[in-house]
Order: structure tokens, then sequence, then C-alpha cells
């Protein structure tokens, strides 16, 4: 591509994710415009889509990636109805940007799989922000270094303040540890062979029947370990942090200590209340990275492979989870594409 | 104004600092592109704009104004150069953007002021982006807030890890200190009264002649004194810390504690090198903030009261270094315009 | 007792343990006094004795034990010595603080745990001295206060720069791990139930053959899971961190900052290289409240019980590492003397 | 002397500290006994003394220096009462540890110069019991390694909760910034030669008339600023920091990170309420080091030049603070017993 013209967006759903990629994209992201804006609901598609010059609003994702200027896609429907448009937008032969899950399973992962490796060549990356957040990034960048030698453990903390109504047991899984799936792979280089998922005591701050916390141990073809903590109710703020424990040193990120305030008889600050918050800047840059590469006809990140490992494991550790023991994870053989 | 269309930018001075802006106009922000380039080294202004669609080159500030799509003024040539340019924008009734300082003394920054009073509107805002920093916008705002109390103290380090080879002993205080006199007077909302220079032995580490570090003490009208260390060879890193210390508690930004690590017997982590880096954001937020105020008609940043109000402090602070005592300021009352 | 005279003391052992303890009773404890020193090793008894008024030195500890002016034995020696020094103060009834670990395993345990039971009371104490850590007994107060709600699990890290030339992967386990067995049961109250032992890749930094490090799970009767990291060749410092987390908060000790410096890029501190630096003051605290209830009649701190307790679960831990999965716990019943 | 025999003291001065340093002899140092108490208050030294074996109660202070086994002599009375009772215990030749300040104004301290030097060597030991605090000795050791380059600035906060009803504006210099005077010029080995006093508005949780906060600076015979923070009524804690800013780095005390916790969206932890807790450690080693020195016969703490030039720097303070200018401090030659 190469393109000197802005990138034409259609973003394919108008929820709190969706519009907020919409004002990214009209806001603070250059060489780049939202062209069409399709939601199940026509008249959320159109309030959206109301405030930006040129854009058109659709019910249809596939009518939205036919709209005129539209370029790229960006998925931010619910996890279900990824599949459909991604193999749609497959067939156009359209580079995406597909929020996470890029599948509910790994079955329907593979799929997407098939059809990318049929068109030849990729176009797909998964919304695994994590990968842009900026202490990620250093932390990576750390492990990669060696100046740590190679990394054995990775210890992490992510907490909610409270899950939304709808959250089962297995969610605490596939939609919170998801990200420390990723996060693992990524930061480690080494794909996920087993997970074991331990049960404490559920808080009483958790929802009736709901199973949290959770302690889920992860552990990969390189011999690390890489344990989490998952608890969406503890009640007190977010908090996403890590710690790898490497041959030579230990690195941590996730403390966050910008405003430091003397009160009362204690020393400390806030806590961050929400992802969107922590993450803000981390979802900015993942964009502005897609919208770049995407302009130079290349994919940068996160692709098919790692949302089809990252479903792969998810399922595992929901069997785990149910069966209280470990449970190895089974990978078809990476395609070539991916290599 | 309230525009659409993007606002089209002249970018004057093709320096690190323009070339910086041009990119981030160019790159990270919404709504906005540069459509001309000023340099008095046409080669410089030339390389800069060849990468912009539709940017024109320009060595005169006052061609690059009238070139075609020209709707607003970043100026960041250098200091002497401002009070012309500023004149001209005014003159033309185009908002201005001017990098700090407005001019390089009060008397100039007066002839600013009285060309804005005569258009009878604000047009022009400075580049203090210290006030868009994530921090010190959350310190303000803890401040305002008024848990803490009235705020009876600030202390203020700022360190630079060497200064550039034409630093003169005065510099400290209007280049360096300059910073905290704003941050001062914004975060307070107080004016500055007097100036106290103490100056300790200098540094081994800095220049034969210059007086590095020094010690600024700055006094307000609401009773609160802001000390500052400005070490501008302190060799280990670029730190900017405040403390407010306020009736009922303190509170401190700048520390910074990203990624911890723990190597060969000791636990910390690294220390920016460089204002780029502490203050890249804020400098995205400041011209984002800048372009959305100026496509609405507003002027809603620091002006040239405030530009004005450094110059005078500044110079105080540079007679107060050179006689060892207690400088008065002595400000203009403030005009209407600027209430 | 009650008594007002200094307590005479019998130090069995003279080993770096024993002579330390030798020094901190003459130097840093009021009320007590070195009044025997018993070691296998005559010459390195006497050393130890000759610097102490009115000491006198002994190979075997039964001597030490009858020397005149004993009111009191302190046991130093090597564990598997323990069981016939603690039988035999326990036939003359007099009170012991025995270094850790009680005995090395659950059996000898038991038959001290007898022996106490058929003298009728208590009179043996177990040196863990984290009881007696500052920052652990702010910890147990928090977590005792209930203002964080129910503890659901507790992260540990015990990281030693390097392992002594005779240490085997069992005794990770049963040497360091045996820390965190008891500091769990104290700050939960609650008895451990199982042991998970995950190994992770062995460091390039431990000596061949060492599974280091380890990561160890244990599960308590109250619900809580407490995770281990032990790292006994991490070559950078000795850490000893915890975290709790509990149903509305969570607390974490061990990061120690009291001197923080900005030097060449980095901010940050030392970190302790030695348990003898991390823990003085504890081992003091240990000693002299040990000293203070011995000498009103009492005993306070963790006893036969604890000591058995911790033997067990470590027996367990030692063959989950074997067979790499979880082994439950399998204690006596808890006898009336320790309820 | 170098005596085996444990060290008999006599406390002058039965009050909080006095109280205090009787149960520290008592319970935490080895090698000494309290062996007679005095207080102008009959009963509250009877109270004391009560406690302790063979211990004898005065109203008289020589009556305590003279009863039987009294070896030295820790003196722990108001102020006012120090000059005569150091007078005396240098006629007997005794060893003495004095309660900050050594008397309350330079002519005193004189006088008591001239009769130690007219003995002939040193007995008097003042309790500037910071010099014994393991952050301020870290620190001191830090800056003597010249890892960091020559001290140039030290950045001091002073913070109580509330000041006591008998304060006044001076005591702010004489009774609370007089650790920092003495702190300045034992971390930094120079004198001090000026001080300046400023007076930001003061707080509207300080007593009506008290000039609370103040701002000091020090400057030092070696070039160096030492600035004082002294803010008595702070509400929120005690706290006591120290950053030496030096010609290749900084290095920071008194931030006490023991216990973090996670609640009601913060993280921090609490902050000591006062000295007693802050200092308790140092107020120990202070006392142990004392009676060390003294069984060895040596004086090796901060002597009579030490409280003399404090009394010195505050008197100048006191000026300064009275007449809101600089004022310069004029010590006496330092005689040779001082060198």
């Amino acid at each position: 591509m190469n393109r000197r013209e802005p990138l034409g967006i259609a973003v394919i759903g108008a929820g709190r994710m969706g519009a907020d990629h919409v004002r990214r994209i009209d806001r603070t992201i250059g060489g780049a415009r939202v062209a069409a804006v399709a939601d199940v609901d026509a008249a959320r598609a159109e309030a959206v889509a109301a405030d930006i010059e040129g854009c058109t609003a659709h019910t249809d994702p596939a009518a939205a990636m036919a709209a005129p200027g539209v370029d790229a896609v960006l998925v931010a429907s619910p996890g279900p109805a990824h599949e459909a448009t991604l193999l749609a937008a497959i067939e156009h032969d359209l580079p995406v940007l597909c929020e996470k899950p890029l599948t509910p399973d790994a079955a329907s992962a593979l799929r997407v799989m098939e059809a990318e490796q049929a068109l030849g060549h990729r176009r797909v990356q998964v919304g695994f922000m994590r990968r842009y957040d900026a202490e990620y990034v250093r932390l990576k960048a750390l492990l990669d270094s060696g100046q740590l030698g190679r990394p054995l453990m990775l210890h992490n903390r992510h907490r909610n303040v409270a899950s939304p109504p709808f959250f089962t047991s297995s969610m605490l899984i596939t939609d919170s540890v998801a990200h420390e799936v990723d996060a693992t792979r990524w930061l480690l280089g080494h794909e996920i062979t087993a997970v074991t998922v331990l049960r404490p005591a559920a808080s009483a701050g958790a929802p009736e029947g709901l199973r949290d916390p959770q302690f889920v141990v992860l552990e990969t073809d390189g011999g690390a370990l890489s344990d989490v903590e998952i608890f969406v109710n503890c009640g007190f703020g977010y908090q996403v942090q890590a710690e790898a424990v490497c041959e030579r040193g230990t690195a941590r990120i996730g403390d966050g200590h910008a405003l430091v305030t003397n009160m009362a008889g204690r020393w400390g600050g806030t806590i961050t209340q929400d992802w969107s918050e922590r993450f803000a800047q981390a979802y900015d840059d993942e964009v502005r990275a897609w919208v770049d590469s995407t302009r130079r006809g290349e994919v940068t990140g996160p692709g098919v492979w790692d949302g089809y490992a990252a479903a792969a494991v998810c399922e595992a550790g929901v069997r785990a989870l149910e069966n209280g023991g470990r449970v190895e994870v089974d990978l078809v053989d990476r395609p070539a594409l991916y290599r």
C-alpha cells in the first residue's frame, strides 16, 4: 500500500469499546479516519457516525466494509460475532484489527486461520493491547536484552474492583486471564503447555456462586512458570502487575506511583478504578501502530496464531477450573504463515 | 470557527522542536494538518515539508502564515524571533501556540500584550507544557479540590544530565526555572512577588564558570514559598519533581516508578535522560488541546499575561543571582483581557 | 519464676548462630547472661566462653545444662542433635529456645511433643524468628484487625544470593520454605492441608543438579492458598517478601526502602545480601521476648506443636517435590496442651 | 576503664525521656545497669527506681551521682538544669550522656566547654541521636564513601503532627531545627556560617500566633546549602526526611516503606505519629554505643563542641526569624580538645 492518504476505517460494533475506538481514530490518530460504522442497533451506529464527517452508518458489517472509502476494518462487536466478520474481511482482503478474543473458542479460531492461510498472507491483528502498554514494552525490552538472564517465572496479578453482572467463573479465565495468557506467550516467547487452576475460598465480596479469586499456573515449553492471581471483585481498584524472575534478577511493573500524598496518618496514592484509565494510552498506541503498519502494507502485531493459542489455553484453563487438576494444552502445528 | 475540516497549521521554525511538532501534528493529533513550514534555513524547511502531503516550505514566517490553507500558527523558532512573528500573527488575527519563552524579556512581552489588547481578543497561547503533564494535572486537581487545605510551600527539583555548551548562569533562571515560575503561578493561583537566589558551591561536573546548581526561592502574593533546586549538570538523569506542602497534607509528583528491577545487589529503575522522554505525552496533549480549542474558536491555555509574568519574574531572578539578595518583582496591572 | 536476678542461659552450639546468640545475650538483652556454652568442638566453646565473665565451656550439652547458674537453654546446634538436647532439657524442666528446625522430621518432633506432654506443661519455644520481625508483626496485626477482611491468598518470595555447598533440592523445602510454612500458619491462623511443588527450569546460576528455583503452593484448612517462590541462587540479594490478599484489600511487606539514591541513570537502593542483616533486629526481639517471658515463668512464642506441624508440612513438600504432584498433609490430633 | 562489670548509671530526670532511658538500660542494653535515679519530684524518682534492683532514688542530682555504684551519668532533665549537672559531673570526672540541648544557649555551652577543657579530657556526649539512626548512618557512610562526589545541597523535611501547648515560634528553631543543624554539620563535616529564615503564611492548623511552618536555609563553610522545612503542626504524621544532592547523584532517606497496603481505592502505608516510634532504635543504639565506649574509657559520639555549635547556630536562627533576614554565625575558635 504505502499510501499517503488517510486510511479509511470501518468500525464494526458501536458499543462502549467501538465508540471509544471511533473517538480515538478521530482525535488521537494521524493518517486515519472513520469511514463507516456498523452496529446491530441502527440508532447507536447513527449516533456515533453523526459526529464524524463523511462517515456512514450501517447495521450489516458487510455493508460497512463495502462502503466508499473503506480501506481497513476494526472489529469491536461481541466475541461470538467475530468469526463471520473476520471471514468476510479476509474474503475482501481487508486489513483487520480485531478486539480480543479473536473468536470465543479454538475451533472457530482455526477456521479463521484456515481462511487467512487460503488468502496466502496475514491480514488480521488481534487486540492484545498490553503489548502496546509502555510498562509491558519496557519489561519485554529488558527481558529481550538478556541483562537479567533467562526468565524462569512470571508472577501476575490481575484485579478488578467488581465483576459485571453476567460474569461466570469460567469467564475469569476466558475474559480476564486471557490477557496474561497472551502476555506470558509474548514476554517469554514460549508456548503454554499446561494449565492448573487452584481455587481458594471465594471472597465474601464476590457474587454468590462465583469462584473468585482463582490462582492459575501456566507452564511453558521453555520450562517457565507463569502464575496468575485473578481477582475480579477485589473491591479496592484495578491493578495489573507482573514480575519476571530471571536467572540474574527480577523486574516488576504495575505499581504506578505518579502522585504520592501524605494525609491523615497515611502516605500513598490512588489506585486506578478501571482498565480504560490504566490502558488508555496502550489503546491509542495499539491503534496508531496498526494504522501505520497497515498504511505500509504490513502486519506487525499479534495475529491469528496468537488469537488461536490464547483460545486453546483458555479452553484448557476452563477444564482445569472445572476438574480441579492440571490440564495439558494441545496446539495444532504452527503453520508456515505464522512462523 | 467551530470547524469540521482539519486545522491547517503553519509551523515556524524547523529545528529539533519544530520538526518534533510537525511529526506530532502529522502523527498523533486528529483534526489538524501541517500546511506550511518556515525556517531561516531553506533546506531544513524543505526537508521537513517534504514528508507532509500538501505542505509548503518557506524562509519567511510571514509567507508561511499567508500560505494557502493556513488557519493557525505554531511558533518554534528561537526566542528572540518570537516578537516579530507574534505581532504578525496577531495582525492577521491568527491563533498562535508559541513555544516558551513568549519573548526573551518583560518589555517585549508587554509589546505583544499591547498588540493583543488592541486586537481585542486573545489569540496567543504560550507553550508551558507542564500544565498538560498528567502528573502536574493531577497535582493541580488535588490542590484545587481543597482536600489538603491551603498550599503553604512548594518544593521543586529540576535536574538535567548536562547543559548545552551555550548555557550561561542566568539561563538556569530564564530557560530552566522559567518552568517552575509558571508551574508555581498555575498550581497555586498566586503571582510571584519576590525572588531570592542562593548559590551553593558550583559542581565540579559543571563547565568552568557556570553557577550550577542554584537554589531559588519564590515568594507569592498568597503567602506561599516555592523553592527550586536547579541543577543542570547533575550527571545522572532528567528529573522534575514537585512537592506541595499544604495545611493538612503534602502531595509529591515526579518519582516515576514504572519498571522496578532487582539486579546485582540493587533494586530500582532507570531515570529518564531527557525532557523529550519525560514530557513527550505532555507535548502531545498540549498541542491536541490547543488544536481542539482553536477549532472551537477558544483560547484555553496559558496566554500572553502568563508569558509576561514569567519573563518579569525571571528578570528579577537574574538580578537576584547577580546581586546575591532578594529582589522584588514588579508587574504592571493585569489588563481586563487577562482577568 | 518471676525473678529479678538475670536469667542464666546455657547456649548449646557455638557455631555462627550460637556465637551470634552469645554476643546478643551479652550485648543487647537486659536481664540475661550466658552462664555456659557447649560445643562438640571444645576449642570453639572455650573461645566463645572466654569473652564472657563467669561463663563455663563444655563439650557435652548435658554438662552445660547442669553448670552452676543455668536457668534456661538456647539450642543452636545442628538439627539432628536437637532431639537429645530437648529431651534432656525437658527432663530437667528447663525452659528452652530451640533454633529451627525443632527436629529434622515429624516423627522425632512427635517424640519431643510426647515428652513435653508427659512433663505436663510447655517449656520449649521454637526459633521461628519471623514472628518477631517488625514487618511481619505489623502484617499480622493488620490481618488480625479484620480491616482487610478474610485472607484468601498469601504470595511469598524467598530469595538468597547463593546456596551453601551442601544444599540439596529438598533443603529448599525443609530449610528455606520451612519459614514460609510457619509464617503462613501464624499469619493466617490456619493449618496447612496440602502441598504442591512446581519446578520451573533450573537456573543456570544454581549448582549442577539443584532444582532451584521451586514454586510451592500450600493449601490451608481455612480455604486459603499460600504460594512461595523459593530461589536460593538468585544472585542479586536476600529478599523475603509477603503479600496477603484479603477480601477487601492487600498488604505487602519486604520491599525495604530506607535509602534511595539517584546515580548514573538509575534510582533505587541496595538489597540486603544476608539474613543476618535483614533479620538482625528480629533475632534480638525474639531472644528478648523469650528471656522476659521465661523470667515470668511463661512460654509465649511458637512451641513444639508449631515445630511438629512445620516438620510434617515439609515432609509432605519433599514428597511433592519428588513426585511432582499434590501431597496431602496428615497431622496428629492437636493435644490439649497446645490448644 | 575497660571494665567487665556492668556500668552503673545515674539517670538525672525521671520524666518521659528519663523513664524511657531507665527502661532502655534495664531491658535492651547489655553491660549497664541503672544505679540511681534523680528527679525534683521525689515520688517520680521513687516510682521509677522501685522497678530496678539495687537502684536508689534522689531529688538532688549531685546525690545521685555520689550514690554507690555510679560510674556514669545520663542527663534527661529539662535544658535549663543541664549546666549545673554537667559542671558537677565534670567536677567528679564522670562520663556523661546529656540529652539535647547541651545547654539552652551558646554562652552556657561555652562555660561547660571551659570546664571540660580544664579537666583536660572529653567526658561529655550530647544526645544527637540521629547520628545513630540506621538511615542517617547509611546516608553518612554513602556521603563519606565519595561515590556521589561532593555534597552541594541538603534538603530536609521535619514535620510533627501537632506542637505541644508551650511551643513558641523560636522553639521551631531551637527545639526542632536543632536536629537538622547537627545533622547538617555531621553529614557534611562542615560548620554552619549563616542562617536565613523564610516565613510562609502560618497554617490554619497552627495555634494562633505561632509562625508555623518556617523554611530555614543554612549556609556552610564548605559552600553547601542545607534547607529545612520545619512544620510542627502538619496534622498528618511525624516525618523526618533528608536528601543530599551531590556532584554525581542524590541520596534520600526518611520515606519508610515497611508495610504497603491496597485498600479502598488507595495504595500506601501509615505514617509514624511520633518520634518515639520513628527513632526508638536510634535511642537504643545511641545508649548502647555510649555504654560500650564508656566501658572502654572513650568518648566517640558528638561532644561539647557540637552542643555549643548547635546552640550558636540556633541563636542566629532565632535572630533571623525575628528580623527576617540572613544572620551570620559567629563561632569561637575550635579548642584543641575538640579537633
